[in-house]
């Protein structure tokens, strides 16, 4: 970093200024970014950071922009989901995530004390998940331009020679795994928007899987298919988007699925169904069947996994359903968001 | 890209459903984005890119937000203002810039046709300058909560090993070379806004550095102490940060800088110095004096740098004053952008 006496960032509120490429700019970054990330890359201070070229199989690489209102929410904030939702597509790929960039674009007037509170979250997000935030853009808007602050992340990961997880491998008798309930980061959000006053005890679940990932890829080695997040969409366009690209059909076990009595109270009241609704801590793995309760051993001896069950199976079907029986022994077609919006949840 | 059948995107415009992270997203993706960014990296469908890793010393890792209004300008648009102002980032490191990300934050209600025009910009964009756009993600935020589109680009580059370009490197009696005019990118914008009807032969500079950085690194060897793009805040804040990060002065010749007659006039109309305006397509260099005049026939001799011109000389300054001698035979200090503000031009 290049900027002069950092000054704190009490009182005061972002100012078109502190997106212009001068002094502002460079104060702003000395005083907020660059202590909140500190690591020896982002210091460099280039354009860009230079970084070894890791050793493994493969680079993977990923973006996500974060818009999530509110900013804070209860289990995390924006700064926290924005390093999480990134950090996550990386893992799902049996990767170790590395390296972090961020793209602040911030609204003129953003209080400077939620926008340190934010960069420190992202800090200790970072440092939660063992990567490092490596590089990053400040832009200002005018008023009225944006809402508060939107983050947008991108991530390098490294994934181990041999190691081949890809949504098209799933295979007709392989078990559907999933690592926890669903809809804990969406209700909570929706929640506080709602002012559900029943619902205050429930948290997102925003949460880096790099440990849990690490956990599933040693117990079941090459019979682990594919793994990914269940997130805008939820569970149900997750595993719609995987039928599609592996060519099958998934029969799934509605008693089997994890809901938190808070997400259906809230899920009923507001008309949604659950396995529509984002998560931002959860993944579904695909095994084959004979590694699928080793597995499940392995997620369920791991914090962010304790709750994990097998939710169903892969079929065969020229259709590429999602097939599930319910709670009262019918069966539903199990179809990814059309009408529903749920709009700016992550 | 798992999505259905595409559909052209003719007339509609960008709802919030094109941000749930269902069957209205895949459709957009891959109307609209897949077949603009069309590559073998993007096509694998799975929630990030998986890429060889590349042979060289070091990978570099940059990003850049592109908030510019308007999104359309004589010389560019948003989607190859966002692709360049990350590969230039790249070039600076005299890295060969490989693999882009591309985050979408659109409004509610913006032009299908829009968007389609952006990402093909973005496509050809990408192709000149040697990229593939990999991943990407998209969101989509209520109307009168974004200004129609923001794009956030995030891109990894590989440096040769032995090649060691770096904003400390600067030495006293280095030369400073600049590639060309300055000012056209920023006074384009803002003559588009201003309804400026005698510059409107003015085009923004945009572009992708990679050959001229690629004959410069060619011609100049170990000689070539650093590069950086005079983007936000102009040449005078990227010189400013280098005296400060080398710690060193900088004497410039005013005589010597380029300026076009159309940015001069409207500099002067407005009130505005040509340094502190953004450049899209410039790079100043610091290269040890003997090879100052080799490195200035090298970028001469390419399309990109054909107005180079040695600006300055890099002096022993314990304040780090970047100082110049005017047309007139006076000095004057050049400061970075202290008060001056004009937001929104990348
Ligand atoms: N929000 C941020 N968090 C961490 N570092 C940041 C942030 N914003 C900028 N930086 C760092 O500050 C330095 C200057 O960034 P800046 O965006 O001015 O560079 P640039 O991309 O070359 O310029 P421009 O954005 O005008 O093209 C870089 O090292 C960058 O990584
Ligand atoms: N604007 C875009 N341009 C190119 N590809 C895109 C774009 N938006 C999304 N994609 C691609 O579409 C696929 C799905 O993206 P999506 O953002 O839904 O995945 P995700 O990040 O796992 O989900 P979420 O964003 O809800 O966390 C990915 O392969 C992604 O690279
Ligand atoms: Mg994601
Ligand atoms: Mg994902
Ligand atoms: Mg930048
Ligand atoms: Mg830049
Ligand atoms: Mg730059
Ligand atoms: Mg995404």
């Amino acid at each position: 970093m290049t900027a002069p006496r950092p000054t704190p960032p009490s009182g005061g509120r972002v100012e078109m200024i502190h997106g212009a490429g001068g002094k502002a700019m460079a104060e702003l970054i000395a005083s907020i970014f660059a202590p909140a990330l500190a690591n020896p890359y982002l210091a460099q201070g280039n354009d860009q950071a230079a970084l070894p070229i890791p050793a493994g199989g493969r680079l993977v690489f990923s973006t996500d922009g974060a818009v999530v209102s509110p900013l804070f929410f209860p289990g995390g904030d924006i700064g926290k989901l924005a390093v999480n939702g990134t950090v996550n597509d990386l893992a799902m790929a049996g990767a170790t995530p590395l390296y972090l960039s961020t793209s602040f674009i911030i609204e003129e007037g953003f209080p400077l004390a939620d926008l340190d509170r934010i960069a420190r979250s992202i800090g200790a997000a970072a440092r939660a998940a063992g990567v490092a935030v490596v590089t990053g853009d400040t832009k200002v808007v005018e008023r009225g331009k944006a809402d508060g602050l939107f983050i947008a992340t991108a991530g390098i990961g490294v994934v181990p020679a041999g190691l081949e997880l890809s949504g098209d491998r799933a295979r007709p008798g392989d078990r559907v795994i999933l690592s926890g309930s669903v809809g804990d980061h969406g209700v909570a959000i929706l929640s506080q928007r709602e002012n559900l006053s029943f619902a205050t005890d429930l948290e997102s679940d925003c949460a880096a899987l790099v440990p849990l990932v690490a956990a599933m890829v040693a117990a079941a080695g090459p019979a682990l298919r594919l793994m990914r997040d269940p997130t805008r969409g939820g569970l149900a366009a997750t595993l719609n988007e995987l039928a599609r690209q592996s060519g099958v059909g998934m029969a799934l076990e509605e008693a089997a699925i994890p809901v938190k009595p808070a997400v259906s109270a809230v899920c009923e009241l507001l008309g949604l169904d659950p396995l529509t609704i984002a998560n931002e801590g959860k993944l579904v793995a695909v095994v084959a069947p004979e590694a699928a309760e080793t597995l499940l051993a392995a997620m369920r001896a791991h914090p962010l996994g304790a709750a994990a069950a097998i939710v169903g199976t892969v079929v065969e079907d020229p259709r590429r359903l999602v097939r599930m029986r319910t709670a009262f022994g019918g069966e539903r077609i199990v179809d990814w968001l059309a009408g529903e919006q749920l709009p700016r949840i992550c």
